[in-house]
């Protein structure tokens, strides 16, 4: 089959990729389209240290399994259900865990795929393709609410305009809070003011220790350091960004303002397909452009371009 | 009055330092016994930018109001009752607070001090004054109990074996839990262990992403790095240590893992005194040395010592 792998060193179109063989549990899925995600980029520049097919956000059609022939989306954490974490509940924390295109798996950028049937949830009619295949990123958007309580309609900071702040503020506001997002990208948060959401350019921003939730998806080293200004004394910070090999600020006034910081990764796909489900996530505005798996190395390349939010592969 | 002020540069005794003057709602309170703690020691290295009177662990007799001529501890933390973190009931926050000899207010290095009487803690009779003196560093250690949510019984890996290491391991041991104390004193080590506390050194401990609630109290720029070697996933790392002007470590793991870093600063004088009347905390072998206040630069000296717990001076 047609995949797009990373060797170590360039991505590249595979014409000959064997084609995946499901083991006892796994079903194949056939993947109508994929996400490039800002982890695919960091990938690609040695975080993770994959080699193989990248890719893991898509909707697919699965090939086998109690789904056959449905419309499917994937949970992307491949557990044990052995080890300590899984018998502790948090099954996204396994410690013997694949994932597809990022850790000891092949990903979503190929024309087939295969995960565990017990990862795939069934896309209901209603939702297009372009939608389902955010539901990936918007799960990861949703965990916030499973790890912060917010108080209702409250004004929460969500730093960063690209991929994930857009989510992000998209999820806040169809929780009845009032996202406030701080950006760098005119075109981004021009995008938010469209959808009525608060978007301010990074360089108006005035922060001033007031904030008590406050989202931090900047994908940039300094973020941390930027939330911290903007988060009130005993406030949390949400941290979403990943920023390999660089170090973090200074905490002193993390303590000596007891701040809690919260890492927080992958979220709930049930709830993201539900919520994409009842049109409470508009899509449309963020795909920047769709590209023929045959040119994944020119979407790597417009996916990283700054004004560039999501970027769709179509095998 | 004789006090042991700091001018920027150095430690000196000033032996016609201005005598205070209450303001209203304010006690003099004289000095019997004060502690030198790991804060005074990065402020004379420009820590905070306090010049002033130093010190703010103490206990001492009040010399007026409703305590008057009764032995007292002091709340660091002096409010105006009126900003937005006071109304919020956080009043260690306070947006307008002064903090004897870390912020605005001299401190407990001298014969006297002022304090609001509604700062002031009487101290029970059966409390001595050694004991009495920890109560401010007790109560920061109580804090964490405050800010995390511990299991019954459960083992918690606190790192550091200094002061606060210290205290924080007697108060787990009080709540029935099973701290496990990381250091690298053998003698400071020695002490915990002579209290039946598990106390391993640094070289021999073999962290393994296992601990739900980790505490670091080691006062070292790589204390963090260390706790994020020990947490579990989805667990929580109290962050004690203040290190001016060091940059944190990089924080992609605890994104990855979804670990919660909680700072924590003072902690409750009532719960502190109260503990020390129980005879729960043993502050005998915490004890370094004593010093008169006419000494407190070589005070000063002693408690940077490697093997220093906790050095005293007594006006």
């Amino acid at each position: 089959m047609k995949a797009c792998v990373f060797d170590g060193k360039a991505v590249r179109i595979d014409p000959d990729y064997p084609d995946p063989n499901p083991a006892a549990g796994e079903v194949a899925v056939h993947v109508r389209l994929a996400g490039v995600c800002r982890t695919d980029l960091e990938i690609v520049k040695g975080y993770m240290h994959f080699t193989g097919v990248l890719g893991h956000e898509f909707v697919g059609t699965a090939l086998g399994g109690k789904h056959e022939d449905r419309r499917v989306v994937g949970e992307i954490n491949c557990v044990c259900g052995r080890c300590d974490m899984c018998h502790a509940g948090l099954p996204t924390h396994c410690r013997n865990r694949t994932v597809p295109g990022i850790q000891g798996r092949d990903g979503a950028f190929a024309e087939r795929l295969l995960l565990p049937e017990a990862n795939l949830r069934a896309v209901p009619d209603g939702v297009s393709d372009e939608q389902a295949v955010f539901a990936e990123p918007l799960a990861a958007a949703i965990q916030i609410g499973r790890q912060v309580d917010f108080e209702p309609g409250e004004e929460v900071v969500v730093l960063g305009d690209g991929r994930l702040g857009q989510l992000v503020a998209q999820v806040l506001r169809a929780w009845n809070l009032r996202p406030r997002v701080i950006g760098k990208s005119p075109a981004k948060l021009a995008i938010l003011e469209r959808l009525g959401i608060a978007a301010i350019h990074c360089k108006e921003a005035r922060p001033g220790h007031d904030t008590r939730i406050v989202v931090e998806c900047t994908g940039m080293p300094d973020g941390l350091a930027m939330a911290l200004e903007f988060v009130r004394p005993r406030g949390a910070i949400v941290l979403k960004s990943t920023v390999a090999d660089t170090a973090g600020p200074n905490l002193a006034p993390a303590v000596v303002n007891e701040v809690t910081i919260i890492g927080s990764r992958c979220g709930p796909m049930d709830e993201a397909v539900a919520m994409l489900a009842r049109g409470e996530i508009q899509v449309e505005p963020l795909i920047t452009a769709t590209f023929p798996l045959d040119e994944s190395p020119q979407a790597f390349e417009a996916a990283a371009r700054p004004d560039a939010i999501k970027v769709l592969l179509r095998p």
